[in-house]
């Protein structure tokens, strides 16, 4: 244990785990591993786990930032062997088996960190493909700023339509643009949908928030790709149900403050919108570059690195990468790229917790299996498709289905408890509980 | 009406009443005059009403921010006389009878807004006492930003803690110094014991968090100098029980990043202290002087506007200003100051709306007078003050009885139900369920 920071009076030293990444694989392993003989230092630069699954639902006002963040202090709190550290992990050195760190508290922090075994769950964020320039215009809604960003922004939107009098202007400010269409997209267009149609209906004066345009673009040819086609055109006929216009094989190729500029077959054509919402491509944590640099590892064109069928890294079986910044080494040797959602990373989670755990104590482990239990999204009220596999659902039942996973897998009964809750409100009356703008957009002048 | 937005199809111009400001004075006016025969526009730069008596709730985790605000429009949007406008008032043409607007959606927002009657209810701000090079250092609790950004702070100062190895950088780390013991400063300095104590108790592995040193700074001989002498002494005590230090007869003289400059009688003392926050002075809304100003009516040092004892600006029976920005003349024209509390604006509020609907139909109305119904301040966990008058109580029965009032004024059945909870678990775990360090403060570097 080459850490500064345990103090003097500390046992001997055991066999210290770093886990970088309090998202659903980093916390599933440290879970784990609070059950082994090991010492386990979890890091990530934010304090707290953020339920993604949840997050747009924050960027619509249909929940309160602290009812999907969780304090990673507050969860590991009885577990006396792990150590929460808040840092920005930048880079690995393998040999000396160090993680090198940077402060983001703005105080002291160490340089280095040294492991026995090391855990890398640092996860995705999106990606504009190279114009990184959109990324201010076209805010996502993976963080937790980033979705108080979009809520301020959808709700000023109607704030200006509302007292602008021209009458082309005030369309631009009612045309919501939400490019791409995997369940992120198609959740936030059918939840934009709902708030026009339901929840601002009788909110304003001058407009009614039921003409509002919302698009939803995609560049491949069906919403929900990962799912099978028919729940796809089920999918599809919901969102236009509530408003929402899609537009297929239809490439986003330019974005600026009035508008996007659409591409479809060789026809373009610029759509005056003063929203626009990311939820296209995702790239892998720049902390898979690193380690693949390291290592010598392939990556894949968005920066996935792959890792063997026991999710080590290739000849450092010390350090295990996992969720959605790897591809994993199936028997033949090839690299599998698992969906990139909640599930597949809990298990990988757990796998790793597991394979330490066993090292530790002389056991063998078995190479990692995913158990793909299927496939949920949302598109609104009492509407959602499932593909269990077995069999595909739609309509009330999917919806009730989606409701019991995404409470089940929140973390602190009083999360559940008060998401339920906002969720019945919004149910019965239509409404949303935390319509606010706030931050910088509540004073744009 | 001299509004240029209210479509041409309306019906034939009604007396028209604007309300500036969406506080407790603003939201009680326009309830009154919804159901009165006018057409009414209030105007706020926020989209939501903020429960202020419990925004230092949000600064300590207890409470997340969709729970103590409520959306101006979801508020009145049944009332279809009632108009609401995001807008900043920046000023009054009083012989124009027009209220001067900037825009703060960033779209287009009119120049100006005309009014038959005018209530102006600005309220207040802190004041740095003409040291705003403070503000950057100390902020206050007061808007939900501000709470937000001593949220983070607080847990960062901990955090910071935890990393740092010197034990003087620590300790400086782990002393919060709140300025002001009115009841916002008792309120907050306690939450941060219960933090620090209870919350946080098991959280950290190389800090004991119960090691905080909380420091309350008051320029007077007693905390809560609006209470009786008796409660101000009990309240010390509950504060002690705490852990808090309380100095009174202290004067704050200076403030850097590295701590404060205190000064006793003839005696200054340097106390580092990485967290300060700010609860002191206040400041009457700028609003006021523009109105003393456009009026040749009085101001008082903070800078409220004296008014008529029907709440009316002198010369300008047409226009009321209510609320901490103001004093009000008594029966013998002394210039009173009412407490800067919630009952006081409401019940001036109330008033307000009920002179003019009772002007709009001929009907006369006696002079303001408030009645003091008590005062409230709670200091933690089943701790309390309460002066009703006619009976002092402190304690849990005190405590039981703020947490009714307080949940009884908040907006909205849903509001009062998901605080509730949140205290429930807060009161059995004694955990804070939104320890969330987001913003600015999540990346120091």
């Amino acid at each position: 244990m080459t850490d500064g920071i345990v103090n003097a009076t500390a046992a001997p030293a055991r066999h210290h785990v770093v886990v970088v990444g309090g998202g659903f694989g980093g916390i599933e392993a440290v879970k784990r591993l609070a059950r082994a003989p090991v010492d386990v230092t979890l890091v990530d630069r934010r304090n707290f786990h953020l339920f993604q699954p949840l997050t747009y639902q924050v960027a619509t006002g249909a929940l309160s930032q602290g009812e999907v963040a969780f304090s990673l202090r507050a969860l590991f709190h009885r577990a006396k062997n792990v150590r929460v550290m808040l840092a920005e992990v930048t880079g690995f050195d393998l040999d000396a088996r160090e993680v090198r760190l940077d402060s983001v508290t703005g105080g002291h922090t160490p340089d280095t960190l040294g492991y026995d075994s090391l855990i890398v769950a640092g996860g995705s964020t999106y990606s504009y493909f190279g114009h990184d320039d959109w990324s201010g215009i076209a805010p996502e809604v993976k963080s937790l700023e980033s979705a108080l960003e979009t809520r301020s922004r959808l709700l000023n939107a109607f704030e200006r339509a509302e007292l602008e009098p021209d009458p082309e202007a005030r369309a631009a400010q009612l045309t919501f643009v939400v490019v791409g269409a995997g369940p992120t997209g198609v959740e936030m267009a059918g939840q934009i949908g709902e708030m026009a149609r339901d929840t601002l209906r009788h909110d304003f004066r001058a407009i009614d928030p039921r003409q509002a345009r919302i698009v939803l673009v995609e560049a491949g040819e069906r919403v929900l790709s990962t799912f099978p086609p028919s729940l796809s055109a089920k999918a599809k006929r919901a969102l236009a149900q509530l408003g929402v216009t899609t537009m297929l094989s239809t490439a986003v190729v330019g974005i600026d403050p009035d508008g996007v500029t659409l591409q479809r077959d060789d026809n373009s054509e610029y759509l005056p919108a003063r929203t626009v919402i990311w939820a296209a491509g995702v790239r892998a944590s720049a902390l898979a570059g690193e380690l693949a640099s390291a290592a010598g590892a392939e990556q894949d064109p968005v920066g996935r690195v792959t890792v063997e069928s026991d999710l080590t890294l290739p000849g450092h079986p010390e350090v295990i990468a996992l969720g959605d910044m790897v591809r994993v080494r199936d028997g033949d040797g090839e690299a599998q790229q698992l969906p990139g959602v909640a599930p597949a990373a809990i298990q990988q989670g757990r796998y790793a917790g597991r394979l330490i755990a066993n090292r530790v104590r002389g056991r063998k482990t078995s190479p990692f299996h995913y158990r793909d239990k299927g496939n949920l999204a949302t598109i609104g009220r009492a509407r959602a498709v499932a593909d269990l596999h077995v069999v595909r659902v739609n309509g009330p039942i999917a919806w009730l289905l989606w409701l019991g996973v995404h409470i089940f897998y929140l973390i602190g009964f009083q999360n559940r408890l008060l998401v339920l809750l906002r969720w019945g409100f919004s149910f019965v009356t239509r409404g949303r509980g935390a319509q606010l703008i706030t931050g910088a957009e509540a004073h744009r002048r």
